[in-house]
């Protein structure tokens, strides 16, 4: 992974700040660790789930199910996986029963996945499939020790999974959360914590990315008053669920009241894919208010030398013969290096351009650790635990007196 | 369709200026005349594709392409459609890959979109394309009379259909641009228009639809420098893609330099689904920044009365046995009323609440027709051109000069 920032962030000392609070932190907060971890174990659960299982079904929602579909999105066009990876994370009944039609349920494993063991929506769906399907070996529980869930699964003799601790839904994906579901697809999960430990090693043993990851937190915790909205803009449709993952952890780690004060403050996550999105969200980045951040994020290689633009000469369209020979690696590419070349003339836009060799686990593990550091460190820079969340408590309180009251 | 609104807006005069400056426009910009469209037309082109063609894939982007998609994937779930449809909007070669491994070209009808007729992914596609299925007769290109394409066409002996006049891209979906694709589908269009015609009556002849509004249109423009993000919260997935539709109408409608000012302005849409997004988005809104404005969108009935919540027990998860017995249906809009409650206890967030009776085409028409009404009453009250997009030619034209540099 590259790494280009087009803005200058001069602050030694707030950087210096950052980076001790995050090595001071880092024997108790979990996801730290999560890229050394061994990961035979969650391999050898794999190999007892039964070949002729041809779909895996994961139950859960927010972190137990962005982090997975990220990934599984990202690799799943580019590799033949031995199962199919899906996720009921609504309770839209429409959604419900247009994906229960895709499954066949003697073939397919549930994975049902909460950290509390008692979220409302992972329960819903979970009793509504109990009724289709109720051989409890079908079923994996994914929870932390002594939860309500763990409970039910032993007293039912379910097989149950745990959490590691101390990592929060939205920095779990490379805990059993993620691995589990996408190691039982055929996702190499080996590679995946290497590039995420790549990025570790290279924080955490003061390398490239410490000093890019840092300057890159101490300006938007400065700037955090101007520039409070953060796109990523991917030129890549298969980054879609990524920017998906990249929102909850950037918006629910980072809107807060502060620890030392009465203030809301929060940084607004946005997820834009190139170039569909030149043709929707860029003019407000170019002509609108000068509040938003971009982050480019490139592949080099897509790896897919043949799909060319052919030497087609079509007549009144001959202003488009310079596509001719072009690779479509290449246009989107040359698409996005023109959308920076035309922000960056704007002089007041704040850009940067992550740029990943190809499309592989490795270094989708490298994203994910990267993006999970700069939330921590911009955490610590705007006085906020970017580990809690405590604002969605009210709405689930008021959901469970109405459900009361009901009976 | 219901609308209430939990904020004030009592500047009655600007609202009676809004109001006039759209009268006056009504005769210049042809969106608003769309819903009263003589349809017949068009119909008599759709029977004219041949009835073994069972896909219809759209080659457009941005405008071309977002309403008809999100049209598509709301009612989908829901009914029988004749035609499957799919839209080649991106130059990612992994994604144009993945796509045409799902289509049969020899039952394939292509409908190329271009307004200007010279859009660069559009033609990129197209050229590819036509080395896979030669064919003229399996195309059909909708264009502005006169543009480049229309000639090209005319050359080819290729089928023409023609955007009405001064109707914009993101404005376009109830025109010939959206309503093609749709009616090849077997999607009810007549219908789709009868919900928009229902919001512009009420619109342009004073009933309530005017007086919601204006009301919200008077209170985003005045507080615009505080509330500068205008969320959806949408409580259906089959929302998602009507929500990207949103984004690039509110987003390039509204951001732009103000008519008669230097002054950079702007109002950034997001737009979120629950309750996923109440495990993703929902704290920033409760205790971030106060710079967001939330709409919620509800659908009454789902029509899925048979999708219910078990009468299970389970050992240890009693405390959810609140859940039993009741339909998603009534889950997903309890969510939604809950996640209300909470952020209105709040006293500082603006909220309202879009009721739609049930999800079909008619009720898509009025969602459409009223998001344009209001993006055009807004850029009115903020000093914009709504309808052009000036911030996106820098980049196109740094791409172009990359791409003659090339050869």
């Amino acid at each position: 992974m590259k790494n280009r920032l087009y803005f200058k962030s001069l602050d030694i000392k707030v950087q210096k700040k950052a980076f001790e609070s995050i090595v001071k932190e880092c024997g108790n907060i979990g996801y730290y660790a999560l890229p050394e971890q061994d990961v035979e174990p969650l391999l050898a659960y794999a190999r007892m789930i039964p070949e002729h299982i041809k779909n895996i079904a994961v139950i859960g929602i927010g972190g137990s199910s962005l982090g997975a579909k990220a990934v599984y999105e990202f690799i799943k066009p580019r590799k033949t996986l031995s199962r199919e990876l899906c996720f009921f994370e609504s309770t839209d009944p429409i959604s419900i029963h247009a994906m229960l039609d895709t499954l066949d349920l003697a073939l397919t494993h549930f994975i049902v996945i909460s950290k509390s063991g008692t979220t409302v929506e992972t329960f819903a769906i979970y009793k509504y499939l109990l009724t289709l399907q109720s051989d409890i070996n079908h079923y994996t529980f994914i929870t932390d020790p002594g939860s309500p869930l763990e409970q039910y699964a032993k007293a039912v003799q379910g097989k149950v999974v745990y959490l590691p601790c101390n990592v929060g839904g939205r920095f779990s994906v490379l805990s059993s959360v993620g691995l589990l579901p996408l190691a039982l697809c055929g996702i190499d999960i080996h590679s995946l914590l290497e590039g995420a430990n790549f990025i570790r090693e290279s924080f955490f043993e003061k390398g490239y990315i410490l000093d890019v990851l840092l300057k890159k937190a101490a300006f938007y915790a400065k700037n955090h008053s101007q520039y409070h909205i953060n796109c990523i803009f991917a030129y890549s449709e298969t980054l879609t669920y990524f920017c998906q993952w990249y929102v909850q952890l950037w918006g629910e780690s980072l809107g807060k009241r502060q620890l030392h004060s009465a203030f809301h403050v929060g940084l607004t996550p946005i997820g834009l894919i190139g170039p569909k999105d030149q043709h929707s969200f860029l003019q407000l980045i170019t002509e609108g208010t000068r509040d938003k951040s971009i982050t480019f994020i490139k592949i080099e290689d897509f790896e897919e030398e043949n799909l060319t633009i052919p030497d087609l000469v079509l007549p009144h369209l001959e202003t488009l013969n310079c596509l001719n020979g072009l690779s479509f690696n290449a246009l989107i590419n040359l698409q996005c290096d023109s959308t920076i070349e035309a922000l960056e003339a704007q002089g007041d836009i704040p850009l940067d351009c992550i740029m990943i060799s190809k499309a592989d686990e490795y270094q989708m593990g490298s994203l994910i650790y990267y993006y999970e550091l700069l939330a921590s460190l911009v955490g610590k820079l705007i006085d906020v635990n970017a580990y809690d969340q405590p604002g969605v408590e009210a709405g689930k309180s008021i959901l469970k007196q109405k459900l009361q009251c009901r009976r």
